[in-house]
């Protein structure tokens, strides 16, 4: 740490949930970030216990224990901000339960429990009322190109999802010019293995899931509830997109495949509008018309890469972009959007290069 | 072997270019045919060596010294049957000076080099005229399923790629019933690496490939010639699909994720129509309605898994189908073809289980 | 199955424990072996589901649906042979029970059960006396090459580990002839991820086993017990290795690299010797002498694959062993036992070449 | 870049060698780095090209074309640092070259050309005279926490290889204190393929090594030589090890476990040593006793994690360690000599924590 980082002011940072590999990917980058402290890290099954002991990459570095929520102390010094890394379902009740005892705390969640701004909607799709509907009129959908100006107001940020923020980062701009037709988009989404977190499953055994791919969720997955809401906004009207997530022997990736029509566009039309509109964005690169991204050239970054070719069909056009979901999907994104929320310069902490080979 | 095998006669049979990865996957499925003899194996390169130099799997076995195509014997004795798993355009010469020195032989050639029947096609795709055109009009094309009878009649079959054969072997049977919308196909296909064959390329190196999925070939992959030659035949008019396939960090396996709409047909009349249509093929498995294949499942067996789900936009389902393409989508299939042109149990030597995991 | 084979009797066998990887491993050979018929399958959790539900590759094929071993019907017909994949330590309960209900079938199990023929050293490595000690005594030590004449009269084999296996195989031969120094080996040895079994474990976890290697159990794995046993059996006198296990990201495989001194022998000599030893075994193939193996080239296989080298040290060699740990290593010998147990050949239903790639 | 950064004078480096992994890999670290202007990109074949063409990973950031070593001006302005990523063998003759041209130009060398101190060593090694010996007496051996005050006054710098960066790290110490016996050390070690560079060869393609594991170089690989010099250093006599590498189906990382007995140490009184040698090292952590570093808990960091654990066979220990081979294996240890060669802290532009999962 520079003399001058030293100099400036450094923000409270908690992490709740530090014990899955979002939490443990917040932990990576915020060790890197010149004017964040960690001052709080909660694993409720593991509280007790250091860091290194449930991630041994920690080992060198000197870290908060792990606590329970209950157990912490929220207002001796009170955090600046809260990035939360639980389950979905329990996230609410605990946001809700922080904020009243910290008002003053910023929070980014990143679980699914705030991205749904419609009561409505939230309760179809998760089969029961929303248990802080006051925070979900609050919250702000955290895609923070699109988002930006709301997202530095908030007190509580909801940081979408990684299938999500890598398909809503290449059509937005598209359904916003009405460059595309918006009943005849097909999201084939390709995700590694983090995705589904640490959760001890059988189907995400290695000897289950390598040497192979699948579909799954097909018809129904809850990531479509994000998609609807966010593609409704930018077109002006409902969108019902078809999505189909698959599984990838890999750890971290998330390539999205996506056919669209060009209502009135041309092909090299949507990459220009893609180009433009991210021209100045330093986590979204479009590549050269017709050159498509991979998931490992982005591995470990906050980047976004979306590449654009032509169909043999005439009229329609194949999207394909790649982000990693742990960084950009996940942990990356809420540092940017911490970035946004206080002020800091919006690529503090997110400059890794990719990690490739 | 046992006594009564003996008894029978067998068919000599040689590999032409033994040491690519459908040339072994030919063997490994020979060695255990009870009816057949390897008479011959040729590899340019590596003449004079044994099997077990290109491929240490084969060190336990007796085997023909590989050979070069011009040093080998054609006619004492005269195969029965050579299986081709020579390179595309090298091909077409090779069989034609094959059949002008031993005309009895059964030919199945592996490559892309007979698949498309229209030498006008050939051309377009290929970018020049086809070397032997009188062998390709005489040549059938090798889907098993569809094919069969014209198949036992032929001297020379061209086997087809993997990537169509898993598409054709989902939609064929849909088409045929007119059942869905042929202008509304969209094939999202991803393929293990032995797709590419053996070719010793930097993109194909471990370290570029692991960790990682890509697009490739969009808009245009000489597939879909294939593709558009066998739906047209299926729906009796010009059928011009969306394909794009995919590189997976896994060794073998293609699963392809078709989305179409259903012209009048519901997804599960789309699922009835299939099982129907395989209930008495030994190596297409249509799974219960909404249970999806994965790639792993069929790995190292010659079965198809073809699966069938609603999409949540009305009138519109998704297909996925799995198979092994070095097994079904290549060698597995040359062997069934083999089995019907020599009037062999169709299934014979083909019977091993999926290796999973 | 060809007309002779129906006219042949066929032997009714069991497998307990179905669900679990070397359970599936055991119906994949057994499903191609034409002297057996699968009259029972067991698993406790998965109790009335189709394998089709817990291993979805055996969809096509008929079998009996999963039962408790409660509520199976050991008598009528009585088993031939019961082939055990249940966990270690509740085996012996199991065998006991199921060996009084029906005296006459013979029974192989794949646990750790019955492999030490010491009720003291069995007490001394598992913590307490075992619940079977008269069946412990009967327990006949299963690995085939070695062993072979009292596996035939055997009524129950313990069927060896797969780390144990490996090594076994590679200095049984080199101990009994006395040409290594017995106080002098280290055993490096390294597995895939289906050596740990289908538990639900978080360390087991794709992301938590892709993308590395590690050692584990160092200094003490239950494994050195079995080493302990036969490698004293072969030198007539105590032997105490080094051994140290590792896991690599792969299925299937355990490669054993083993440091040794040639009390007298050189390094070709050891070579020569385990040649010798294994000139006519099926399953065992010792290569050129400075060729050493590699795991992918037996996976599927039930051979093993051993080369020896010299070390830059006069005096010393490496030894390196490979097998497949579900087949040689655990299903596959079990299906060679109880081929030598039921007089039938010994490579019957083993006969599939390796699947590389 | 913060104010103060801008206000100091930054090296300008050239990377020779662009296109490789480890001169990747450099680029990785070096477009982090605080002090650091890349001032020249050299890769001969890929001369012309922009890094993104060679690595896609690279296209956000702004960075000079690659140009032929030939083709660059090498004196205006001079390189205060050239980190040499070329091949073995031809690296000699480009650093006197580059010398003699720029004789103030400090060279980190990553290829083995200058580790071996001794010209008859090298002679015998490579079969061939040194092409520029006054430069190899000259150069110092880069193992940074051992050789650092020598580093620190170097104009030539040999990097170590990652093999032996690994071993000698976790040896070292112990020699010096002559806590081990020098002639009963065996090295079992096991890398990723990106060890292997990112030459275009058979053995390295994707499905040639994924799914397996196996040993090569038995008993003669050119890490040796390296190994030797460092050993007999550190003991004050001869030490010739026994050590066998191993390729592992992972893009990074280096696992030695080392087998070696204490010549009066306990196993304990080994891993206080190693401890207290490390103690204010950022990059060398010794893990609590009988814990054993996992090579993906390193990944993409610039950490070499050590552990220690007792043989069941009494006087013995078993040494683990792990690192990155291409950062502190390789690319790493390059700028972190580069920082000490500079006067830049030690930790600069290193501190990422390894990227797990």
């Amino acid at each position: 740490m520079s003399a001058q980082d030293s100099q400036e002011s450094k923000a409270k940072v908690g992490v709740l949930g530090a014990s899955g590999y979002t939490g443990a990917e917040l932990l990576r980058l915020l060790i890197g970030h010149p004017r964040v402290e960690i001052a709080l890290l909660t694993a409720e099954r593991r509280a007790g216990k250091a860091m290194a002991d449930v991630f041994p990459q920690f080992a060198p570095y000197k870290l908060p224990m792990l606590t329970t929520i209950e157990g912490a102390d929220w207002q001796n010094p009170a955090l600046d901000v809260a990035l939360c890394a639980l389950p979905h379902g329990t996230t609410q009740k605990v946001i809700a339960a922080l904020l009243a005892r910290a008002p003053r705390t910023k929070v980014i969640d990143l679980s699914a429990d705030f991205r749904l701004a419609d009561p409505a909607a939230y309760a179809r799709w998760y089969g029961h009322e929303h248990a802080a509907p006051e925070l979900q009129k609050e919250a702000v959908y955290g895609l923070t190109e699109v988002h930006r100006p709301r997202i530095k107001a908030a007190r509580l940020v909801a940081n979408p999802g990684c299938y999500t923020t890598c398909a809503e980062l290449a059509l937005i701009p598209l359904l916003q010019a009405k460059a595309i037709d918006p009943d005849e988009i097909v999201i084939d989404a390709k995700s590694g293995m983090t995705g589904a977190g640490r959760a001890v499953r059988e189907d995400m055994l290695f000897a289950e899931v390598s040497e192979g791919i699948h579909a799954y969720g097909v018809g129904h997955h809850r990531h479509m509830a994000e998609l609807d809401q966010e593609f409704a906004l930018a077109a002006g009207r409902a969108v019902i997109v078809t999505f189909t997530p698959h599984l990838v022997p890999m750890n971290r990736g998330i390539l999205s495949t996506i056919y669209v029509r060009g209502a009135k566009a041309a092909p090299d039309d949507l990459h220009a509008l893609l180009a433009k509109a991210y021209a100045n964005e330093p986590f979204v690169h479009v590549l050269a018309y017709r050159t498509l991204p991979q998931t490992r050239h982005v591995r470990g970054s906050n980047m976004t890469f979306i590449g654009v070719a032509a169909d043999r069909i005439a009229g329609r056009a194949i999207i394909v972009a790649a982000l990693d979901n742990l960084a950009k999907g996940a942990s990356g994104q809420a540092v940017q959007n911490m970035n946004v929320m206080l002020g800091f310069a919006e690529t503090m902490g997110l400059e890794q290069v990719a990690l490739f080979p």
